[in-house]
């Protein structure tokens, strides 16, 4: 769209993209990648997410000064590249990690020291920096440690783009009252853009928005969010970018776990705003399954695997993270390891063997009979000590075929088990590089199993595909087969209780006065309490697994192992 | 000392004590105790280390309202007790965890919050909370998260002892120029006093009389500095506590690695400060054995075990850490497991039940083949990969003792070779609850074995003692023994230079041009930086380990494992 006798509306796109970190290379060429496709699309704009050079987050890479410059040299290399492309008129803003003198006046907790890293967000045109923006608001709760690491900025930012007035910011600048947006409504700009890095975590996406169309309202303009996409470690990144008007409405929005390039024309102010394609909202169950194959994809090709090995029980956690690889990676890439004991049932081997078949997983069975045996002809082992055993044998055959054939092991265990320690340190279930479903309680792995399994059915992951979980996997009570006729609920509470109750006591910190005021047994209470508060050890032998609610174990809760408090 | 015709001057006591993370009851009946011993002593005021009732560091338990709840409760009961006990007049300075409602109003990074919890330091007499103070800097690195935790107080505390002034402020508070200590010059205090609940680091004990020193010049008046003493996970509180003079000089010291009560009086402002008994101070390796010494004590008995079980290689990681657990334990409750395998030498073997003989440990010997046989007759392996599962059918082996028999599993893994990854996953090496040597370098490791050898001989652990380690497993070159004629350095480059470019590269932040720039060969260098970028995913993997240098691996470096940042 072309205004007569003045300059043309600005088009922004909005690069959703994935990014590595500390891959400065990789990252400063999609910038490139991007910025041309951008440019194809007519846009005078292109805005990338936060700290898109560095990668995100990049913790204490910050505080290596070698790293800084590192970084730093493939801003300048980006800004050249640029125009030597033919591509310097187009306006790039990029996020890296940038630099700032502190003066030795005190800032509260804040570490010393001559020069300190920011979060900064930076304008290139004409193949030069053009404008550095550092970060005013850094999160410093959750999963971000940003007020350790970085100095804060205390400037605000507006760029020209074809005349207008564009406001730019970082993600957590929005979610504070105060700083640098409530200083822009005097500057009067036509357009706020944001630069995110928004970790996923369960209907967070509602909030994005009414922040955004809190700050838009302030602004009195519309407001462009530009998130990152990909899986790093623990934190996804589900995308989700928009633009929103200031009254609230969604002009136009990007699909999550994809990356993308959304594009939208900022009309005149007096104009009516222009709208574009809106991205169907996800279904809970949906949004949760997608963030977890976007978790396990990332940590495996990041790392550098292109397969994984598993041990498949014929249980409902194992399959569900074997069709959750078959979905990241390929079933051709998901090696499957049926480790029968003496107390595997049946049905057990042969819902794995089904299970492998549905998904085209390398299926093979390695019975631990002759291993056992070995280990007990010469150490004699009674009751739990010899229930670990045998999980712990299966633990060493997985290493095994993980070293000789380069998979990445991936660990099944759930968020409840993991919760409350119902679990064999070293077994099958925790040993490995990453734990898919880490942060899923058990009643969600029946939801996301029987949601996978419908859409199946629904084609939603591609036309006549059979439902990949046996039926007979998600009917079955819950069992860790180590013992004859042994299932969960001899030693835990029935799952959709136990989960209710961690929710509470987890996930919103209540206490054993708050829990029993909601009505929960005394006696379920003070076992559940009691299995948490031990099993921090335990815990903390898990690798990594994506993170998809607000407290997952690990990062959120920093409890010393030690401690000995006790819910009164 | 009785001034005539006037009150007597304040006799001050720190108590240097031992506390536990969430155990308030414990706690507070400490603070009872030691009280107690103050009275008796004569003393006005007695002050405790900081976060006395709930233990240093509690991290997110301070965020858990209940455990607020507890403490209070478990405050205003001490109070009670110590007036009922008929310790009513004396003064007791306690450190817990306090709460403030902060306002809506902007503090970058804080999280938000109608109640915070606080770093508080209270005084208690005559049965009463008389005074409550909030630390105000709160430290937001290295080992320290209190910034993202607690509100910070904005209040200047002076109590009154005797007719005196008394400023009263906690650790970080003298560690940041400005703040409370500033105010009080105008205040005219006599004395004042620190909480501190700082953590050992070699060297560490320098700069804390060279602050303190700074603070009383700034005040005019002593500084009583009183220290926790005691382990907390990977923390190794040394105590050490003292007061120093206006001019800089220790007028009296308590031993460090020791619950102790130093008493001292306050004189006349106008007379000669007061002096008492000082502790000679440690020679370094001293020093750093005592810290792991108490680190691994602290661990286990926090954890309720009494008893360790460990694989004795006849190597020196392994019989230098055999010794720590005796010396924190007494021997009796050490188990070392020599599991052999067809590659072990004899002198290994004999090395081992040499040094379980010398420190009294329960020793047994477990040969492996049966097992690996029985793993490689079902999974053919080659090079590494049969390498590591003869690593981990040790690991087994020790898992299924602990779980037999309840002691806890210790790794004797060292920091060189954590960070460099030298080392098996699930191993005998880095399995278990606690890692004693984790932040070790292995130039330090024969250090600390040579200067252990020497104590027996000097008899200062008792008369007559044999030196607990071979003098071949001192001399020895370090290896795996995992194939014939394996040596570490087959793959390493010697451990001297290792440790210096692992000193440069991890502690100090240097990148590859300030390591190329200090002489170090580029290809040792590049071997080295690759190795350690590699070995992030391994280093997650191991248990806490004592903590005695700046930076040790886990808290401190926090990468993220995918990162592909390469040093150019």
């Amino acid at each position: 769209m072309v205004r007569l006798g003045h300059m043309p509306f600005p088009r922004i796109a909005l690069a959703q993209i994935d990014t590595r970190v500390g891959d400065v290379d990789a990252n400063a060429q999609a910038v490139l990648d991007w910025a041309r496709t951008a440019a194809q699309a007519g846009a005078h704009l292109v805005v990338f997410p936060e700290m898109t050079l560095t990668g995100y987050p990049i913790e204490d890479l910050a505080l290596r000064a070698s790293f800084r410059r590192g970084a730093e040299a493939a801003l300048q290399r980006t800004a050249r590249a640029l125009a030597d492309e033919g591509l310097g008129d187009l306006a790039v803003l990029v996020g890296t990690v940038g630099e700032k003198s502190v003066t030795p006046v005190h800032e509260p907790g804040a570490p010393e020291g001559p020069r300190r890293p920011t979060n900064q967000a930076v304008l290139l045109q004409h193949g030069q920096v053009q404008v550095r923006y550092d970060k005013h608001h850094l999160p410093n709760y959750g999963v971000f440690d940003e007020y350790r690491i970085f100095a804060a900025g205390d400037d605000v930012c507006v760029i020209d783009v074809l005349g207008r007035r564009v406001g730019v910011v970082v993600c957590e600048d929005i979610w504070q009252d105060g700083g640098p947006v409530s200083q822009m409504d005097e500057n009067e700009v036509s357009l706020l853009v944001v630069l995110n890095a928004s970790p996923y975590e369960e209907g967070k996406g509602h909030q994005r928005v009414e922040l955004a169309a809190r700050r838009a309202h302030e602004v009195e303009a519309p407001v462009a969010y530009v998130n990152l996409v990909g899986a790093q470690d623990d934190l996804v990144f589900d995308g989700g970018s928009f633009v929103i008007a200031t009254d609230g409405t969604v002009l136009t929005s990007a699909p999550q776990f994809v990356e993308h390039l959304l594009v939208w024309d900022l009309l005149g102010d007096d104009d009516a705003p222009a709208t574009g394609p809106i991205a169907p909202p996800l279904e809970p169950d949906e949004e949760v399954y997608r963030a977890l194959v976007m978790g396990l994809h990332g940590y495996v090709t990041k790392n550098g695997f292109r397969s994984v090995v598993l041990g498949m029980s014929g249980g409902i956690d194992s399959a569900l993270v074997a069709t959750i690889a078959a979905d990241a990676l390929g079933g051709e890439n998901v090696v499957g390891v049926s480790m029968p004991s003496v107390y595997s049932s049946d049905h057990s081997k042969d819902d794995a063997q089904d299970l492998a078949k549905r998904i085209g997983a390398d299926f093979r069975v390695q019975p631990i009979k002759a291993m056992v045996d070995a280990f007990e002809a010469e150490i004699p082992l009674e009751g739990v000590a010899a229930e670990n055993l045998q999980a712990r044998v299966r633990g060493v055959i997985l290493m095994a075929i993980s070293n000789r054939e380069g998979h990445l092991v991936i660990a099944p265990g759930n968020k409840s088990e993991l919760a409350v320690g119902y679990t064999t340190i070293y077994d099958a279930g925790s040993i490995g590089g990453f734990a898919p479903i880490k942060d899923v309680d058990k009643s969600r792995v029946w939801a996301l199993a029987r949601w996978r399994n419908n859409a199946a059915l629904d084609g939603v992951f591609g036309p006549g595909e059979i439902p990949p979980i046996p039926e007979s996997s998600i009917t079955k009570p819950p069992s860790a087969e180590l013992r004859p006729g042994q299932v969960d609920q001899d030693s835990l509470p029935p799952y959709d209780l136990l989960d209710e109750v961690l929710d509470a006591y987890v996930e919103h910190a209540e206490g054993r006065a708050e829990l029993l005021a909601r009505g929960f047994d005394p006696a379920v209470v003070d076992k559940v309490v009691t299995l948490v508060d031990r099993a921090e050890w335990k815990r903390r032998q898990y690798p990594p697994g994506t993170k998809v609610t607000a407290l997952a174990f690990g990062r959120d809760r920093r409890l010393p192992i030690t401690t000995r408090w006790r819910e009164p």
